[in-house]
């Protein structure tokens, strides 16, 4: 941590700074300038944080220097983790050396079209199915989920084509039904800082698949990861899928930056979700390549048997021909970044 | 809600839609322009968004007209709405034709830091007292509040000045508790779209204030506030704290125009809160006497007796001379806008 | 300034950084933490800018502590400065002491409705008339403005009503028959960072009104002011006119905030402009109100004797009831925040 | 043009709507919903600006539905075209069906730096040099770069290694030097929305690379471009360089979406900047991998012999492993994605 003084802080201002630092097993190093003076503090962060620094006379500015995060963070754990979802004997990777690639309808609407939906997904070449039984709307008159029968037509699905499920929970109080029928659970954008969520998420068992919110920084996700690994669970894997910004083409502007940005700081894995961030079908299968190209570990696509029937999110469901051309990329471009598929490596019954 | 066909749309695409908007009992109006067709629709809104207008073939946009909240819009209740907080007898109002100034400490820490804060909020003006108990935190290294024992010091607190208490509640699972001790929920800016928790708060019984999500359109926060209506609670006061934008000089943007722009549109008071928005101690004088002038129906600062040892948001809690400043704002800047003090139309015990 | 070692800095790489700073003349304070090591830089800003601190091995980042503007920093010129605009004898502040209102036509279109669009102004109070005769505008078809026919415009009005006038430039080349006609000259928002144009606007003789950049932070203007400054020209008036957020429903977000922001770090005059801020005529007065209370040093607003016919921005610009309303704010808010009219301290002829 | 009356607007404030868009000569089509009316307009969209629609009474908002640039749009020019840059007999493609790699050293200091970074990126496959001899820098107390002196640099080494020239211009007046000097004509981030130049320019006879302005909105970057085109040069480059949002991590957020949405509404090539998007040098092979599977019609990047020295923006240039790394992907992936190498399509001497 960096204080830095303002210019008219006297040498009485500075010797205060120094003795409060010192107070709670702080060291403190003053280097004086010409206009002004900086202190450079050494020891526990969290110590020096309830000192509130920036309320002591003369305080112009406290930098914060070291990343606030430690079990997320790359700094004791060098190499990058790989997260394994599904049941024992089943179990599909999302890590550094493969290329994973999850795929099913935004919501659940009934067995069938789940089915139908995975049987699309997996002939394009996907491991994980995804779909949606419990749907945070920004509308309370929206299709809110099936709830727990969603979760009963999943876990059918699963036992059907044999693809783990990574399905969402909206509410606290929901974790032990989800974990209980699912193999990850889903912590959405809006909820990226329901901490109340997180910490019951950190406490299910179950691997958790982070999303980005929407107006969040990388390092609050980060954050919002620690809570969830301070539970004692590490099984997490990110998800960029888009923030706000003032271009109104796309309904979020995907981040593709934050994917090397992640790796370069976090161990954990980090995925793309090129069908939310845009919110248009005709982007999705170039924002894929994107994604698979940046050095993503995975991507999770929207698919749809009949997208002008979607309860939720049709219009940016792939079909037909983008599905081809998506499954195409899948197949041709991990290999070009050194990746193999996670087929490839998933446990074998 | 108006279609916007493509360029190259065929009449078959046009008529199609048109069909379909029939199919669910709704008119459509077409207009063939030079380049493109665009087709007005009239009829039930929602029967409209489960056809995914977007997918059909041809359809190039579609336009949303009307506003997509009904009970917190102005456009059935045309007169602005006042709320009235506190126990029977001894209610303090929030509305349209007064000033209110809420105040107190960012987190409760102990009885005799409340009490302090108290006092010097209701010496400052303050109607209505301000803490919290339960503190939604970004880092889980960071002190989460006093929970029940918060709580308590709260009640003694209100019951020793008279001020009805406001304070947040961060998980539908402890709603109850907290509606038990206090006279006011607050729902804070991290969960604005928590949508369990916005509606454990609509049947809470309790007037709720929801704070703006610091990256949340004036249009998704009024659906937030739909969201705690529809259980049947109407009284709900909205709360201006800060936008998240590209400036660095401030925590976040001020965004004093959703005062006016709420008030055109919905009936519910809104309220400016200037100490989070800034994040500095030096803007939540100017930023109150704005607040004020601009016609919100009161503002909620935070004061501490000793910002030096606050546990949280030490930084931007006023003291002293600011404080001396804010109350004198408070008394000579609302009769200069047409309100009185909410001191004047409260109820007397 | 500082550089932050990261954690596998090595002994020598701190000792490189440490002896590149002192060869360019400087002093290096090394601070060993337990993680990381922090090093402290006193001296010239300039000279460590030229060694690329950031790409020495072993560095992780640089943070810069003094600001970088001089001439225009409050920190050598702690007392806030008045800029005089008009002729001799008749020339009106703007100020730390008193509250200048300016008002007049967007664009200039002809004699008759500029010089009614000035009377109203007038008799609204205003003491500066604003209008242009140069038109930044985004699409190349619509109406760019009178140029040279509208600068002799504005001087006539300026007789006939003795307001100083203001005007915007928009190309260097126009800067010397803008500054034979104009008392003050205006920069628009989309030239806040037109190099050229700032320096033309240095030499020019005459004080210039500096609009923010819509994307820029406040540092960035004040670094446009120092542009102007450094070519000797310090009669420099700022104007907040509204930053690009994600909020949809106003056509940018007022940073009512820069206010103080601005006066705390700059001794240049600050206004603000809510016309183009909200680009919306309903908040023109509730946005003045708050620009008044928050302590701008003026404001400046769009009037029009019929909006229905104005070429450019009609939506936005005040009459008859509203431009009331706003003379009525303009006398009232100034003196309860301490500021007498500009027109008492007035020049008079 | 869609026109969207309040719900209280009468049958009057309808007709008359309707009465003044007929005076222009356009269509009214009227729909009236249960709550509210709304009126289609067919015509000519310019002669609807003037009407000031949003001033009338009754109106509550106006949408624009097409799309307000005309030369540059896809409308009528499906076909996407291609810009040919250098000498005749030596001119190098950018357009649908290659892959054009540019690169150089952010600014030109020295002969001898210049004709080195332009050995290195032609020997890593580069087939355009890029190198500024005009910087425009937001410090005015930064390099400014050497000017016609640069100019004359980039002019020889050309001449030594057969590589065509891009360099920026930042004022209208330096034009005619640059375009005697250049290849192709750069305009900067800054001065996107700097018309006078980017008319200049239109009228130059070069082709021209338009950089995205940091905070301009896609449709505002094509606008640009529409002034370019109307001067009559339709050879505009379109390069996305990242937007300014909340994310503080990288210098700006490359908006890889804004590739295939501009080759989905223009005919114009388009490229991608990674090493100004991003500002880290660790960001720039994965970036440019991602352009590359975007789709994009080329990249540019940064490259020094030594960055250390550098007189601009050192952090971000390339050298040895990296530059090798890239030049690894510039080879591999375009096939993957359907494209030749520039270098095969360019005009052989």
């Amino acid at each position: 941590m960096v204080v830095v003084m303002s210019p008219d802080a006297t040498d009485e201002d500075v010797a205060h700074v120094v003795e409060k630092v010192q107070e709670v097993g702080g060291e403190a190093f003053v280097s004086k300038g010409v206009v002004r003076t900086i202190i450079g503090l050494v020891g526990d962060l969290e110590s020096f944080h309830h000192l509130n620094l920036r309320t002591l006379r003369g305080v112009a500015d406290v930098h914060r220097i070291s990343d606030p995060y430690k079990l997320v963070s790359r700094q004791h754990h060098a190499e990058r983790s790989t997260v394994w979802v599904g049941p024992t004997g089943r179990r599909v990777p999302i890590g550094p050396d493969t290329f994973t690639f999850m795929a099913g309808p935004c919501a659940v609407e009934s067995a069938d079209q789940t089915l139908e939906a995975a049987r699309m997904a997996q002939s394009a070449g996907a491991t994980i199915l995804r779909g949606g039984a419990y749907k945070p709307r920004t509308s309370p008159y929206a299709f809110q989920g099936l709830g727990v029968k969603g979760l009963e037509i999943l876990a059918d699905v699963r036992e059907a084509t044999g693809m783990p499920v990574v399905t969402e929970v909206v509410d606290a109080r929901d974790v032990p039904v989800v974990a209980e029928h699912a193999d990850m659970l889903q912590i959405g954008t809006r909820n990226m800082a329901n901490f109340g969520l997180l910490q019951a998420a950190g406490e299910s068992g179950k691997p958790v698949l982070l999303k980005r919110g929407m107006t969040a920084t990388i390092e609050e996700w980060l954050m919002a990861a620690e809570y969830i690994a301070q539970r004692g669970n590490l099984d997490v894997v990110l998800c960029e899928r888009g923030i706000r910004t003032f271009e109104p083409s796309t309904r979020n502007t995907l981040d593709i930056s934050a994917v090397p940005v992640v790796q370069a700081t976090s161990h954990l894995p980090i995925i793309v979700d090129p069908s939310h961030a845009a919110g248009r079908k005709d982007l999705v299968v170039p924002l894929s390549r994107a994604g698979i190209a940046v050095g993503a570990d995975g991507i999770i696509v929207d698919v749809h048997p009949t997208p002008e029937t979607a309860l939720c999110d049709g219009p940016q469901a792939l079909l037909g021909n983008d599905l081809r051309d998506l499954a195409q990329a899948v197949r041709k471009l991990p290999p070009a970044v050194g990746r193999v598929d996670s087929s490839e490596r998933a446990e074998r019954p």
